[in-house]
C-alpha cells in the first residue's frame, strides 16, 4: 500500500469469521433486562415469543467473546463487504488541520447504510428458525431499506413501520422498500392498538421510533408464524455491526496508524456500537488506554448528554421488557430533524453502561451544524452524507480544528454510516436556509422524566 | 480468490495509467468531423474555442494507441476506483440459466454513476489550462452531477443545462448538483438564443440532450474563459471511459473467464465505450474474435436499429460541428422515458462506425420490459439500478434466457453504469402500473430524416 493510498481495502476474505461479543470484556457488566410486570431479569426464553431464539440467546450472552458468523451470513456479505477506510485527505485539507482523519465507508452498502450487517443476520436467524413473516420499524428508513432486502434475500415477508414524519421526508426510502418487495405502513397507523391510542390523542402527531417499535411487536405479537426484528439499541445488533470496527481495525495497520479518537453517530447505538467496540479491546486491555470514544447525538434528541440512566421501555406504547437505558423517557416526542434515525429516546443497555463507566464520551450536536459538515464533507470527499451520519462528521470536524488550535496531529476514525442521496429534499432546505436548530429545555427532560420514574416504579 | 467469491476486487495500484485509445486499431476508422460552413474536415484548433485544447487534441488523435492519466486525474480516480467486478449469482439463480454472468459496478462512485471517470478529466484539462467557467448539460442528472463534483474539486465555476422533463422526475439530482456547488438551469431556458426559440415555437416541450447542449455550448461561447463539456457521444469522452474495460479485463482474468458477450446501455455511447473497447482489441487481433458486443438502446429512441449512417449536428439548434453518426435527426423529440440519460438522437462517430463495420451490435429494449429487469436484479442482486443501465440488464436477460434455451454457458459481462436511487419516483411509477412503453412510428423516423437531409446538404 503506498503512502499516497486513499483507500485502504481488504478482500472477502478478510470478512471477520467472528462478532465480537463486548460485554465479555467489560469492567462492568451491562444490567439485565427486567420483566415489566415482575421486575425480575429476563431469561432468553422470555424474548422468544418476540425475537428468532438464536437473537434471544445472543441477547443475553455475556461469556462468548466471540461469535461464528454463520456462512449464509457471510455469503450475503459479500456484496458489500468488505468496506473501504478512507483517508479523508480532501476533508483534512479543507480544514487546514494537522489531524490525520479516516472513515469506514458503510455507505457502499447498496441499501446506503450500515443497517444491512444486522439485518442479514436477523433474517438469517429467523428463516432458519421456520418463521415466515418478520415485522419491523424504520426512522429515515435506512433499517427498513436493509431488513428488505434481507427478507427478500432470504424468503420472509415483512411489514415495516415507518415514522411518519419520515414517510413524507423520504418517500424514495418508502419506494425502495417496496421495490424489495417489502409493505410499508406510516406509524402511528390505524392498524395497531398502540397506534390507534396515540393518534387518537394526538391526531396530528408526526411518530417516533418509540410508537413505530410498539405497532411493530404488537403486530408481531398478534400474527402467527411472526417475531418482530430491531436495527439498533439491542445487545445483538450491536453485536451484527461489530464487522464495521474489526475490518477497520485492520484496515488502520494497513494505514500504519491507531486512532486516538473513535466517533459514529448516535441513535440507538447500532453503528456507535460497530465501529467502537473492537478498538474498546485496546483500551480494555490496557494497550491502547488514551483512546478516546465520542457518541455524537442530536441537540434536539440528547439521551447522552442530558438523560438519566435507569429502566425504562424500549417503545412508546410499554410493549417492551424494562431495558436499563440512558433515556429521555419513553414518551419523549423528539423534534422533526432529518436525521430520522437518531429520533430515538434511549440508548442501549452497553452504551449506557459505558457512558456511566465514563469509558466513552458523548456530544450533542446543533441540525445546522450537521449540514455545515455535511456540505463540506460533500465537496472535499465527494460522498454526499445521510444526515444521521453527518452527527459524527461534525464531531470530527470539532476535534479537528481543536487540533489545528493546539497543532497536535491526533488521528480520528469516524463511521461514514450512510449516504444521503435519499435525503436531499433535507440538503433542498439547508441550502433554502429554510432549516433550523431545535433546542429542548431542561423542563421539558425534567418533566417527562418525572412522569417516566411514577410509571417504572 | 476463491471460487465462491462474488467480487473480484483490484487494488488502487490497479487503476489503469493511460487510456486506451481504440480508434488506432480499428480496421475503419471513424470519418472527421466537419465543419458546417466549409464542410472540411475539422483540425483541433477549430474546436480551441468550445473545448480545452487537451480534450480537441485528444478528440482529433488517431495515432497513440495509449494516452497517459495525469497524476491529478489518476488521484481523483482513487476516490472510488478500483470499481468492483460482481459475479451475479444471485440473477442467474433467479433466471436459472447456465450462463455465467459478471457486471462491472461503476454505480460505486458517490455520484452514483461512471460519469465521474471523464468528468474529472475534462474539468483537470479545462484547469491546467487557466480556464474559469464551464458549461455543460444533463439529462437524468448523472453527467451534471459527476461534473459538478470535478468542478468542485478542481476550483471552477459550472453551470448545468438539465433537460427539463428529468428536471421535474429527478429533483434530488437537481439538489445534488447544487450541493456540490453548481448552478443548474432547466432546459430549454429563457437563458439562450436557442432556449428562447424553441419555447416559443413549443411552449410545453420538455427539452432533450440535444436541446440542452445548444443552451451550454451558447452560454460557453459567450462567456469570457468559459469552455464547455459533453458527458458522452465525443471520441475524447468514451477514451476517458476505458478505464471501466481495461480494469474489468483485469478482473476478468481474477475470476479466470473472458466474456463471449460484453454489453452496455446505450445514449450516446459513453458508458457502453468504456465497458466495450477495451475488449474489442481481443477482436482486432483476431485473439478473441467470437467475443459478441451489443449496445441496449430504448426502444423509444432507437438510433442504433432503426436510424440512419450521415452527418448530423450533435445538438438540436445545430451549433456544433457536424459529427458522422447513426442517427435519428438532431430534431428527433424523444419521448418522456425514465432512462434520461438516453434520450439522444444520435451515436458518436466511434461507435457508428464499428456498428456499420458489423463489429458491434444493438438492441432496443421497451420501457416496461427494463423496469422488470430492474426490479429483477434488485431483488436478487440487491442494487437498484439506474433506468439506464436497466437497458443493459434486460439484454443481459435475454441473452441469459437464450441460453437457458440452448443448454450453452456463455459468460456475459455487462457494465452496471450507475444506481437508480434518485430515480426511485419512476420505480414507484412502474409499481403502481403507471408506466408504459413508447413505440416510434417508422414514419416519424422516416420525416426527421428527410428534413434532416434537406438542411445538412
Amino acid at each position: 500500500m503506498s503512502l499516497d493510498s486513499k483507500k485502504f481495502l481488504l478482500q472477502e476474505k478478510d470478512i471477520p469469521t467472528a462478532w465480537y461479543n463486548v460485554t465479555v470484556d467489560m469492567p462492568n457488566k451491562p444490567r439485565p433486562m427486567l420483566h415489566p410486570g415482575t421486575k425480575q431479569p429476563l431469561k432468553a426464553e422470555d424474548l422468544y415469543p418476540i425475537f428468532a431464539e438464536e437473537l434471544a440467546n445472543q441477547e443475553l450472552n455475556m461469556t462468548d467473546r466471540f461469535i461464528e458468523i454463520p456462512e449464509e451470513v457471510r455469503e450475503m456479505y459479500k456484496i458489500y463487504r468488505p468496506t473501504p477506510l478512507v483517508r479523508a485527505r480532501g476533508l483534512e485539507k479543507a480544514l487546514d488541520t494537522p489531524a490525520h482523519i479516516y472513515f469506514k465507508n458503510e455507505s457502499v452498502s447498496p441499501v446506503g447504510s450500515h443497517k444491512l450487517n444486522s439485518a442479514i443476520a436477523q433474517a438469517y436467524y429467523c428463516k432458519k428458525q421456520g418463521i415466515t413473516n418478520i415485522t419491523t420499524e424504520t426512522g429515515a428508513g435506512q433499517w427498513g431499506a436493509a431488513l428488505s432486502l434481507a427478507a427478500k434475500h432470504f424468503g420472509l415477508e415483512l411489514a415495516v413501520y415507518m415514522v411518519k414524519v419520515s414517510y413524507h421526508q423520504k418517500p424514495y426510502r418508502r419506494s425502495i422498500m417496496q421495490t424489495y418487495g417489502a409493505e410499508v405502513i406510516a406509524s402511528p397507523s390505524m392498524s395497531t392498538k398502540a397506534g390507534r391510542k396515540i393518534i387518537t390523542e394526538h391526531p396530528n402527531y408526526q411518530g417516533s421510533l418509540g410508537t413505530a417499535i410498539s405497532e411493530a411487536v404488537e403486530l408481531a405479537m398478534s400474527t402467527p408464524n411472526c417475531r418482530y426484528t430491531l436495527g439498533s439499541v439491542l445487545n445483538h445488533v450491536s453485536l451484527h455491526q461489530t464487522v464495521i470496527g474489526q475490518e477497520a481495525k485492520k484496515q488502520m495497520e494497513m494505514a500504519g496508524e491507531y486512532p486516538d479518537i473513535v466517533i459514529g453517530c448516535f441513535g440507538g447505538g447500532s453503528n456507535f456500537s460497530g465501529i467502537s467496540f473492537p478498538f474498546l479491546q485496546g483500551k480494555f486491555d490496557g494497550s491502547r488506554a488514551a483512546t478516546r470514544f465520542i457518541a455524537a447525538e442530536p441537540q434536539s434528541c440528547p439521551k447522552l448528554t442530558r438523560g438519566v440512566f435507569q429502566y425504562d421501555f424500549g417503545d412508546e406504547a410499554g410493549y417492551t421488557p424494562l431495558i436499563p437505558m440512558r433515556t429521555l423517557g419513553h414518551n419523549f416526542a423528539p423534534a422533526n430533524i432529518h436525521a430520522g434515525g437518531l429520533r430515538y429516546h434511549g440508548a442501549g443497555a452497553i452504551v449506557s453502561q459505558l457512558l456511566e463507566d465514563k469509558i466513552i464520551e458523548a456530544v450533542d450536536i446543533p441540525q445546522l451544524e450537521t449540514f455545515a459538515a455535511a456540505t463540506l464533507f460533500a465537496q472535499s470527499e465527494g460522498i454526499i452524507p445521510a444526515p444521521e451520519s453527518s452527527h459524527a462528521i461534525a464531531a470530527t470536524i470539532r476535534e479537528a480544528k481543536a487540533c489545528k488550535e493546539s497543532g497536535e496531529s491526533k488521528v480520528i476514525l469516524f463511521n461514514l454510516s450512510g449516504h444521503g442521496l435519499i435525503d436531499m429534499a433535507a440538503y433542498d432546505q439547508y441550502i433554502a436556509g429554510d432549516l433550523s436548530n431545535y433546542e429542548v429545555t431542561q423542563d421539558s427532560i425534567d418533566n417527562n422524566i418525572d412522569t417516566l420514574e411514577k410509571i417504572i416504579k
